[in-house]
């Protein structure tokens, strides 16, 4: 075991190619096995172990900064940073997390977990160095998809002068060039040990000419086209470009790691990694092998399996919706309804801001965007929901997945802001319903209305509820029980399970309302229950969300009714498993039997 | 007159090219009156006035659709699309809006207000034309700084094929392509008289060379190095290059338009403007004269015009400091401070997203950033403020201005979000000082912690207040007067002259305070005040702002408090002036006074 003679990544430096291979091998094995126990992103991780390894030999980690993008391509770099004996508890409560983040280690030099924010902040650390006449290596490690987030295109495109011993490195993983691999690495990689980049770019185009720009193609699609490469456009960014260079060999990556270290230009290095790689069934199925769960398999998410069930239904009778997801088709559910659909869904890469607006152009055009994206994913396009579609009123329907607590994805991807970040934009409709069957009801009243409609549905299993009353235009509440004086008023699935549990456990004597439309809410039912003890239950931070509008609601009407908000506190939640942060939130049975119960003796008047 | 002949955009097509040169001078001398009288955005709309007409004498809007970016260059069409008797209304309550919308002609084809939205939103105009098989052209109109916005660049980086009948028109009025201003353009609209572009490019490269490309490279420093040109660049977008050509010789421009429609090709057509065109001040100083007040001069922002002297005093014992703004230096009063020392501010162009995580990556790494955006603009933040810095808690400090209602901006521009957008955001606290004292005061709490600060702020004059209880680390509220059993809680300037003017009419007999600390609030304070009739003030929506924020205070703590929330409707809040949109939003002496004197007859239990 190479991994265990590692006490510190210095001591990578002191290995030779043959046992850094053997490293490679041991973290890949140890990666595989983890991810079979704990969940977690296995394709990528497993593409970027030898590249990671060659940073560790080039570079000084305790001082050098790197910054993810993403993050999800991490586990190696944590293995080999004084967590491997904590890398068993990844994505577990008390666990190290699954994703890089500065309060777990040292090594980690800033937290992500969405695209596109590596380049900014790596010119943030830049800045600071040159300020403070530091120095150090400031090294951004992007993979392909999330190279063109517009925030990414803002950072790299920005006109000051890229700062020396800025490193950005372009981790290219598409399959479209993995499936043309060949001799063309191996002979990238031997003519790459020579210091001159110039040489070496110009040498490159001379042999392989048009071909090696054909590949490109392939992939990007942009940027480059007949004459023009992506070498000569990154140059024109401050940015020395160099690559393309096989990601999986140790040994040419050592060399122009310090080659690139040395020259202390601002460089940005274009390696190939294969997604997946050294595990059979993700190379040949990355997709599938992105995130998953335990057991290698792909996470039970109720609400998203149903997605292409109902998009088909609704399809046959209405042909100009259109699907909008921002490079999350899998994830979101919308995969078979492509397969049979496919332009009935526009895929737009990680750019939530350009499928916003994309969706408003299309909906006051005259066709009927649905637009798929998790909750934590849509901030990035706050301000074109308020700018673009609801001060238009245009007929855009969010379907806002993973919202709610996310479980083991942690801080970063909690999708407990929504409400918050949603309910007070005006002309917004918000609907949380309570099952499949709600769902599509909800996309057909959405349908039906002549102005923007937000759904949120969390991830996990769903529950099985009786129905009282349908989902229909009127957007009225359920009532699930009618009990005496005390009502439960539950935002979202989970909520709903745990306000009949604790009916269950009061002799079914509570009020019980799936209060399925945040906004508007229904007034009729909060002036018959404004006597009551109110309580209300939703995933997602006390602050700004459901309950503090059901407050407002009273406050305006000059009615003095008891309300208490059950939510998420105001903390960034790490990862656990959705119970356990729903314990720790409060939003548990017992807790909230207790409130019942000791209530009305804590009410000051 | 020739504009008096126009009832229709039609009849443009009707004038000879003397015509329409007259027509130009008269709109452009419309234009001046018309902004010297209302105020608004003189220098961008004075560049386009002949690159309109000659889309008017091209395509038919009543069927093509023109998409504006920023929409701070539409004047000139406003004026042509039967709203010539309507100029003189212009930012005016009940008049026309000064930016594009579609509610007020259908000749607006998209609202917009903010950068970056235009490719995005005219991609989605042609999705839904060529799926519903309808025939239009779409047109943007992008000015070069917000080209370079990270949602435009997501939009034309997108990897799908560029729909035909798809022009993006880049008005690139930057001042140091004007400063080369020569013969170059007169060759270039002659030479693209012909029809084929392809020729033309060749021509171009062929003659200009490298000098060309010199020229370009001033202005972008960006895409464009050595062999590489826009043009090459472009049409590896999917879009036709074709440019460069004066946007101010109507002829050639028509020949070109012609040209393109005919084509029907996606192109990019690459026109120069001069800012301020016609205008000589306008001209020589076109940052001056971008957004102007009547009478053309700068209008008054008292806390903006406070701070590059606050900077001056914090950065002479911390030199640590820098300014970030979003290229809105001189609207953020950042020019005096920037003068003095460059080196401590650093403008990123229209990139608000950037601006936030290059500010984490720099307060991460031992600087000390403070990050100057409108409250409107800093929503494109929304969700960098979130996973980059609050996550982490990095003591990033936010001058958020033009906090609340900015009058004749209008909709697209209010800032009655930040509160709701921010205060469900943990870790953040978020300040609202009531003069230029209070600012800097807030500055250097902010400065002294260690965790993120939000400080909002209005456009708009200021006012006179004492001072009894200085702003400190405390964070604590200020009483400005003591009564009985009425407290109006005011957050920031405007609301707390409104609260004291009502203080005033009963007598000194209200609780007036300056709740300068939206979050956290001033526990001490609201205990003392539970037993009240507490009357909330905030220039924000009423969702999810500072009165929610009180209300599950109160409801937290099994308060039973009476708490009226006044604040901004659950509407988007049109042009008018400040003092109107105000009233309208029933924040005014008159209306609060009616509630205090009906209130508690109408508290129910």
């Amino acid at each position: 075991m190479y991994l265990e003679k590692i006490n510190s990544p210095e001591d990578i430096k002191k290995f030779n190619t043959f046992e850094l291979k053997a490293l490679a091998d041991e973290v890949r094995a140890l990666i595989i096995e983890t991810v079979k126990e704990n969940g977690g992103h296995l394709a990528s991780n497993l593409g970027t172990v030898e590249l990671t390894i060659a940073l560790f030999y080039v570079f000084d980690f305790s001082k050098d900064k790197i910054i993810f993008d993403v993050g999800h391509q991490s586990y190696a770099y944590k293995i080999l940073t004084k967590r491997f004996s904590q890398i068993s508890t990844i994505r577990t409560e008390g666990g190290i997390s699954g994703f890089p983040d500065p309060t777990e280690s040292s090594y980690d030099a800033f937290s992500v977990g969405h695209a596109g924010t590596s380049i900014s902040a790596g010119l943030g650390f830049a800045y600071s160095r040159d300020k403070l006449k530091e120095d150090y290596n400031v090294i951004n490690l992007v993979g392909d998809a999330s190279f063109f987030n517009g925030e990414n295109l803002e950072a790299i495109t920005s006109k000051e002068r890229k700062p020396n011993k800025f490193i950005v490195i372009l981790n290219d993983n598409g399959m479209s060039i993995s499936k043309n691999k060949n001799g063309l690495y191996k002979l990238v990689s031997k003519a790459t040990v020579t210091k001159s980049y110039n040489a070496f770019n110009r040498f490159l185009n001379k042999i392989f000419g048009s071909w090696f720009l054909g590949t490109f193609l392939k992939k990007f699609k942009l940027f480059l086209k007949r004459s023009l490469s992506l070498n000569t456009f990154v140059d024109g960014l401050g940015l020395k470009y160099v690559g393309v260079f096989d990601g999986h060999n140790i040994k040419s990556l050592i060399k122009i790691l310090t080659d690139i270290k040395e020259s202390k230009n601002p460089t940005l290095l274009h390696v190939k990694t294969i997604k997946g790689k050294g595990y059979d069934n993700a190379e040949k199925d990355p997709s599938k092998f992105h995130g998953v769960s335990n057991n290698l398999s792909n996470s039970v998410n109720y609400f998203s399996s149903e997605i292409s069930g109902i998009l088909e239904e609704i399809y046959s009778s209405n042909n100009k919706i259109c699907a909008i997801t921002a490079g999350m088709e899998d994830g979101t559910g919308l995969t078979t309804f492509y397969k049979n659909h496919p332009n009935a869904v526009v895929d737009v890469g990680i750019c939530e801001e350009y499928a916003v607006t994309l969706s408003a152009g299309m909906a006051i055009s005259g066709t009927r965007p649905i637009v798929f994206i998790y909750s934590t994913f849509l901030q990035r396009g706050y301000d074109q929901i308020v700018h673009d579609v609801c001060l238009q009123n245009l007929p855009v329907i969010f379907c806002i997945d993973r919202a709610g607590l996310v479980g083991s994805d942690g801080k970063t991807h909690q999708g407990v802001f929504d409400l918050s970040y949603l309910t007070h934009i005006p002309n917004l409709t918000v609907i949380a319903p309570k099952d499949g069957k709600e769902l599509k009801d909800a996309l057909k009243v959405a349908l039906n209305l002549n102005s923007p409609v937000a759904i949120r549905y969390p991830n996990g299993k769903g529950y099985k509820f009786e129905t009282a009353l349908q989902l229909d235009g009127t957007l009225s509440w359920e009532v699930l029980n009618r009990g005496e004086k005390i009502t439960l008023l539950a935002v979202g699935p989970r909520m709903l399970n745990l306000a009949l549990q604790v009916n269950e456990k009061f002799g079914s004597k509570l009020t019980i309302i799936n209060a399925r439309t945040v906004k508007p809410l229904d007034e009729n039912i909060l002036n018959l229950i404004k006597e009551d003890l109110i309580i209300t239950l939703e995933e997602n931070s006390e602050i700004g969300g459901f309950g503090s509008y059901v407050l407002k609601y009273y406050s305006d009407k000059n009615i003095n009714a008891k309300v208490k908000v059950f939510g998420v506190k105001d903390e960034f939640i790490p990862h656990a498993s959705v119970d356990s942060q729903l314990k720790f939130n409060g939003l548990t049975v017992e807790n909230i039997i207790n409130y019942i119960n000791k209530g009305e003796n804590h009410v000051q008047s």
